[in-house]
Parts: structure tokens; sequence; C-alpha cells
């Protein structure tokens, strides 16, 4: 079985439920299992984590977009991954991510772009959602990737939305879609 | 008088309608003028307008968003400029950016932060949008900045919009205003 | 055997030294065959090589960065590629690329990046160097990955270097280890 | 007197003295004053510190590349930042950035980037070095902007380099150099 490991930080629980999203797409996917991994409030995982992530045939990285990129909880992560980049342990891992905000565009785009870069340091493949948009008057937030993005899946949550309301209904898709796309791609490959 | 410079490029001309918007903005303020430069189908500009924005105290930047970048037609114009980038003569005029596209996100903030780096590459000071978003649940595609733009001013057309439908309302009004931004910064400055 | 394309702009021969060495560590991959094309000096390419990245197993990507990305001519290609786009032609092919530019930085992490966002319109699965840098007071531009590209392969060739002198011995071992990395992964996940 | 803030996080003190030669140029700007803020290992400041970014006519940001963004430590500040973005308290302040790493390139660039986009959600006002970089033969790391950055000053300091050897002449004189053109900035414009 493929393992999929979805590692991400949620500051209100937006994200956490986006995660879900991909995470049941994972999970639906033949031949793979996959598992949520949330950093806590310090930036910490347990020790645990870090074992399965080395066990991992996908590592996929999920968190708000605060203040223009990545919240420091997932920077911490990402910094605490230095050991594992010192031996290139998880090279050639498949990677992908995903991100929240309150606003349509927000600097989204940039948080993608920072867990690239991230997957690019540890030699990984990157996987993005594969999918056209939805970009006509006739579409809305319900409808799959009308949020856009490309090289990973974004979703927006208005700033007085509970998680029970937002992510909306195309943005969850998409998160499951993407999920599903990253674990067929690590069973096709590993 | 502050001279302000907008030079863009339009495939469809809904890049036009968000030029224009920024220009009626820049042009309403006090103690500025603006002008409308567009580059053609082939990415060229006349000489005169050469010779316009080495005398410009801001040159603002405009293209759609078109396979994750600006248009070629406005690299074609960015590598012309090397010429004066040779010489610093644009150093320390004020820069801005805008763009367009068919879907909410769509790679949008990749454009902008191309623009971005061009103007770094001129020594430009850059200004943003220096508004809040509109991101609660009762905003839409009419509130300004709900397409939500820091570092410039973004739109979205969808595919099957005309320019007289599209940019809606809010990203218009977005335009003028950053438009009116950047031209008071630069009679305050220059 | 899996079809590598590697399609490149060079404006003064620098690249093109670059894009040949990739070349050369693709086409010596086992089970891959590769190929160059070069973009003429309007942008264009030849109908025939259309479509053979149609039926490449890889496309990567290279031009030299210039005033902050890629060349223009480059994305004019970019854009004409819009028409793949459209049906996702090029969907789950693999995806790299490589730049070079006079000085040390010099903004060629935008280049990559921006090669990095055009994959991923087309829905590529993107492989980048997965080399750790030479990064110690004994290394030097002959060090491989010395000029320390994670995401593609970066290469420096100085103002005053003829295409005989520069990109330097580390930068062309770098590009050919590079070429022969993605050709594996290439043949390896087909 | 123009207010000059540098605000800034380093792991081993290799930014610490990059920070200093900012701190150095800013401090020798004729009508400006400049204080250096540290951030520790916690990435914690004291409350003081955010009062005087209040009263600051300039905030420049500086952190070493870590993982290819900046170090975590710094996210934390950027991301308690977001109280002064509620209420745009910190717009039409100048804005700059700094980045170490140890290799030549390395997603420096990242770093740089991620500054701006930071800035802009505040609204602030982005000056770059303003500099051509040494890129010739003759040209190394005694050479004023050779490391190469134009958004933002560079430095490398070799993984095997003390703070005592690196950054070297060339990347603390760049850093001097836009220290006092942020500064010169700062009082012309307030």
């Amino acid at each position: 079985m493929a393992k999929i490991a979805i590692v991400y930080f949620s500051g209100y629980g937006h994200t956490k439920k986006q995660a879900e999203a991909v995470h049941a797409g994972a999970a639906s996917a033949s031949g793979a299992t996959a598992t949520l991994y949330a950093i806590d409030p310090e930036g910490n995982l347990p020790d645990s984590a870090w074992d399965d992530f080395d066990q991992a045939d996908a590592i996929i990285y999920g968190s708000p977009t605060y203040m223009g990129g990545p919240a420091w909880q997932f920077k911490k992560f990402a910094d605490a991954s230095s050991k594992r980049w010192f031996t290139l342990a998880w090279k050639d891992k498949v990677a992908g991510g995903f991100t929240n905000s309150a606003s349509a565009n927000g600097d989204k785009f940039s948080t993608i772009t920072y867990f690239f870069t991230l997957s690019q340091q540890h030699g990984q493949i990157w996987v993005g959602t594969g999918m056209k948009s939805s970009n006509t008057k006739a579409d809305g937030p319900d409808s799959i990737n009308w949020t856009a993005g490309y090289a990973g899946a974004m979703a927006i949550s208005p700033a007085d939305a509970s998680p029970d309301e937002a992510p909306g209904k195309g943005d969850l898709e998409t998160a499951r879609l993407y999920g599903a796309r990253i674990a067929d791609y690590a069973v096709k490959t590993r």
C-alpha cells in the first residue's frame, strides 16, 4: 500500500476541514492509506509522526495563508525538517500542498509556492491539482476549482464564517479530488 | 505636475478596461497627469512612449495573466526596457501593477510578483494597493478589493464575459482607487 | 523508450550550452531518447515540434533570465501552449526547468518559479534537481550545484564571458546530472 | 529625524553581521536614526519594540533563508504583526529586506519575495537595493552586489564559515549601502 501523509496546521478549523477533504480523497484511492498529522499550536509534532513521514510515499503540506505565507507553526515544522534535508531522506517522495484564507486571492499563491520550494529543497516530486478551473459566468463557489488553484488546492473561508460554513462545497470537493489524484500518482509510481 | 505612465497589454479588452480605471484614478489626483500606453499585438510601443517613460515620475505595469504570467507582449516590452536598466534610468521612479484573468485566483499573484521583480531590476519604488480586502460573507464581486490584491490590483473577467460585462464594478473601483493612490504618492514624493 | 523534449531559448549561446548539457544527461539515461528544440528569435517553433511535445513523456523548459524572468521568446512559446492547456493535453507529463544569467543570483529563482507555474497550468509533474548544494569555503564555480538550484538547474555566465567560457564546469555538470535525473524518472514512471 | 527600525532573526550570527551592516548604513544617513531589533529564539520581541515600530518611518526585515524561506521565528513575528494589519497601522511606512544563506542562490529570492509580500499586506512602500550587480569575470565575493540582489540585499555565508569570516566584504558593503539608501529615502519622503 502507498502511504500518504498529510501534515497541516489549522488555526481556527477551516484548514482542518480542507485537510480532512484531502484525506478523504487520498484514503479513497485504491492501493493507498492516508493519515492526517496536525501540527500543534506550538509548531510541534510527536516523534512518531516524523518516523511515519520517513516511511511515506507522499507528504502533502497544508496551512492557512497568514500575512502572505504559511503560518509560523507550519514554518517551524519546515525548519525542523532540515534534519531530513541533510541526508535527502525525503528525496523522490511525492509532494503537494493546499491552503485556505479569508479572501478570494489574498496571497494564497505565495503559500503554495512556498510549499513547492520546501518540497524542492527535499528533492520531492510535485503533483498539482491537474484541473482546469471553473471560470464562466455561471460558475461560483460551489463549482469545482472555482477558486482556481493549479499548483495546489486553494480554499476561501470568509472572515465571519465558521468551519461549519466554510470552506464551501466547491473548495472541499476540489480538495477531495486533489487528495485522490496525489494518492493515485503515489500508487502508480511507487 | 507629476507624470504617471500606465503601460499595459490587453488581449481581448478586459485588461484595457482595468487600465482605463487605473488611469481615471491617477488622472483625478491633484497635481498629477496620467497617460495610457497600449503595447501592440507584436509587443511594441512607439519611440515617443519610451521618451515619455524616461520623463515619468511613476510607471505602472499592466497585463492579463496568461499561462501563469504576464502576456509575452508585455515581456517583450520588459526585455526592451533593458536599455534603460543598463543606466538605471528609471531608478527611484514609483512603480505599481495590475492584472486580470478569467478565474478567481489563477496565478494572478505570479504576474504581480513579476511586475515587482521587473521594477526592482530598475531600482523603482513599489506602491501596492494599501487596501484591506472585502472578505466577509456579505461581500462579493461588487465589493472593493474583494478579489483581494495587496501588492497590486487584481480583476476577474469570466471566460464568457465581454469587456462590457467584466471586470466587475468592485474590481474597476479597486483599480481606480489604486491609480489615485499611486498618483498621490508620486505627487507627494517628487 | 521514454521521450524527453528540451525546449529552450538562448540569446547569446550560453543557455544553449546549458541546454546541450541537459540533453547529454537525458540522452545518456537508459531507456530514454532526448531531443533539443530551440525557440527562434521571433519566439516560434516548427509545427513538428508541437507534435513531438504531444508525444513526449517529459518536457523540460529553459531560458536565460532577462529582466527578472524568462525571455519574451520563451513566454511567446508558453502563451502558444494555451492550445494544449485547453484540453490538458500535457497533463501528467514530467516537467523541469533551467536558467542562466550573468550574476550569481539575479532573480534566477523567479524564472524557475515561472517554469514551475507554467507546468502546473498544464497539470505536469515537476522534478527538481534533487541535489544538495556545494556550499563550503572550499567550493567554487567548479563544484556541482555550487550555484545552488533546488527546483531547477541554474548557471552563471559573467557578462563578459563567451559561450566557450561560461557556464562553467560545475554548472554544466549540474545540468547534465539534472537531465539524467529527469529522464530516469520519466523512464521509471511511464 | 526619520526613524529606521531593522527587525531581524539570526540563528548563528551571520545574519546579525548583515543586520549590523544595514544598521551602520542607515545610521550614517543624514537626518535618520536607526535601531536594531533582534527577534529571540522563541520568535518574540519586547512590547517596547512594537511601540517603536508604530513610530518608525521605515521597517526593514531580515532573516536567514532556512528551508527555502524566512526562519520560523521571523514568521512568528510576521504573524504577530497581524494586529497592526487589522488597522493598517504600518501603511505607507517604507520597507526593505535582506537575507543570508550558505549557498550562492539557495532560494534567497524566495525569502526576499516573502518580505515584500508581508510589506504589501501592511500597505508599505518597498525600496530595493537600486544597484546594478557586479557580474564580470573580474568580479567576485569582494565586489559590491556580486551576490546580486535587486529587490533586497543578499549575502552568502559558507556552511563552514564563522560569523567572523562571512558574510564577506562585498555582501557587507552591499548591506551598508542598502541601509543608507532606505534611510535616505525615508528622510526624503517623510
